[in-house]
């Protein structure tokens, strides 16, 4: 990849999530799938694929990320088990997955990647989970 | 679950993985399929299922792990993306996937779990792989 000093969301994750705020770090998303509660954190990194792209701080700074937006989404919506990933064989851009997964969604017990097509949110119910969220996660 | 001081390694893990060492806080383990180079960090800490279980410290040092274990496995494998993830679905025990993929692998694009049955490692190749794995980890 050529050097870049300006980070900017992949086009595919920009279609295909809602962008709910910004953490010292990381952009936080929620995908656009009523299937499940899914988030995403996508560190604010140019050029970064994979974890151990990032520099020791930074990966501290994710895992700090990760916890605190993982215990948002649990608290939200009293999840089952939660599934933390950072997958990136579609799209290279580093983002993590945080699924909130209960034991009578769709896909359970398989992971959620590739088992339903995405289901369109309500608008009214998607805007009350995100109010939920940044208040949990303590955005803005 | 109840209270419990001792940690022992869940008894389907120790049946689908060979154990490779200790690192500060998890196990290290090579999943004993052949389809990919597949590798798991398991925290010995009793009773923990979500990374949101882990304390701080115990947080930060499960990245530096996945970070060094990580490294090991791209600079052995020269794989073209490394897919990381704590799902837990079927093991409660919380569990870490470092998966090698290869674009050329059997599931790729697709995330590993559930797409092919395990095939059986030559002995001869998982002795090198692990010999090589041990020494990037710098497992004793």
């Amino acid at each position: 990849m050529p050097p870049s000093s300006t980070w900017t969301l992949h086009a595919q994750l920009q279609k295909d999530t809602i962008d709910i705020g910004d953490l010292p770090l990381s952009r936080v998303l929620v995908i656009k799938d009523a299937n499940y509660p899914w988030l995403m954190l996508v560190p604010r990194r140019a050029d970064t694929v994979e974890i151990i792209d990032l520099d020791e701080v930074e990966q501290g700074q994710l895992m700090t990320e990760i916890n605190r937006v993982s215990r948002a989404l649990k608290e939200v919506t009293k999840c089952d088990k939660l599934n933390v990933a950072a997958l990136g064989n579609m799209v290279p851009q580093l983002h993590i997955h945080i699924v909130a997964r209960r034991k009578t969604d769709a896909a359970w017990p398989r992971p959620v990647w590739g088992v339903m097509p995405p289901l369109a949110h309500d608008a009214a119910e998607v805007q009350t989970f995100i109010s939920e969220l940044r208040r949990k996660i303590w955005l803005g």
